[in-house]
């Protein structure tokens, strides 16, 4: 994962970019693309980290959870596209196993519960019940997140 | 950072919570706070890596910025009542700088600009455009982020 500070090391990228104008629509590099996933899959991870804070009662900022939930399901709705064919082992230094080409409309079914379940908790955290939370958070621990790692992403040694 | 995985471990403390009902507004415990804060920091940080990414180019999707910036600046609306006194150095393992304390009507006033500018980017970010985006993105990450941290923040070693 780059650090921040590298990011903005490199702002004389950035203001090369302002003079670029739009950028080209082709194919993403799948390299490029993974390294943006797993930008995307670590935010979603640290989201999930505070809102078990939460839960667990660490901390008592029930009042923060619907903001999280929201961030997981925006980012949620991205997933498909960061995972067209070629963006395994072969481009990157990923966990995603070829399983997802092999099976992608359970893949994506996957996602859609994950979709799902992260609306259901940004609704369900506007009441501000601990209880209620709590539950599903599990919720989509093990249906959104879990059930979906457990086929689709390599065992970390 | 704990993980993903071994928060759903503590699925058992989970299922007690649900019988717990709300949680108890005393004062948060400085130690567990710290571990909050460092979540939010860290996904404000990969969302400013995934819209880095969007603006050197190295992925297309513009259209995903507005959500990482509404996130950021969701974050930032919290961040005051992360850092009571008593969450330094002393409660934990922070590069949180005492300075925060001494000069906080400083401290806050940068994080004012935290939330302005991120406010900023997602509304600029509406229209999809690589440059305003790439402008705005270095306002909000040399004066919502840098300045900040050069001053608030302990160097890393």
């Amino acid at each position: 994962m780059r650090s921040i500070a590298k990011q903005f090391v490199l702002a004389g990228v950035v203001a090369v970019a302002t003079t670029l104008g739009a950028v080209s629509q082709a194919a993403e590099d799948p390299a490029a693309l993974i390294e943006y996933r797993k930008a995307i899959m670590s935010a979603i991870d640290r989201h999930i980290v505070a809102i078990v804070m939460v839960v667990k009662g660490d901390v008592s900022f029930t009042d923060e959870v619907a903001g999280h939930a929201h961030a997981i399901n925006e980012m949620s709705k991205t997933l498909p596209r960061l995972f067209p064919k070629g963006s395994g082992k072969e481009a990157g230094e990923t966990r995603a196993l070829p399983v997802i080409w092999e099976r992608w409309d359970e893949f994506e079914a996957k996602i859609k519960t994950l979709q799902t379940e992260s609306a259901k908790l940004a609704e369900v955290a506007k009441d501000g019940d601990r209880a209620a939370i709590a539950k599903q958070t599990m919720a989509l621990g093990n249906e959104g997140c879990g059930s979906c790692h457990k086929t689709f992403r390599e065992k970390k040694n």
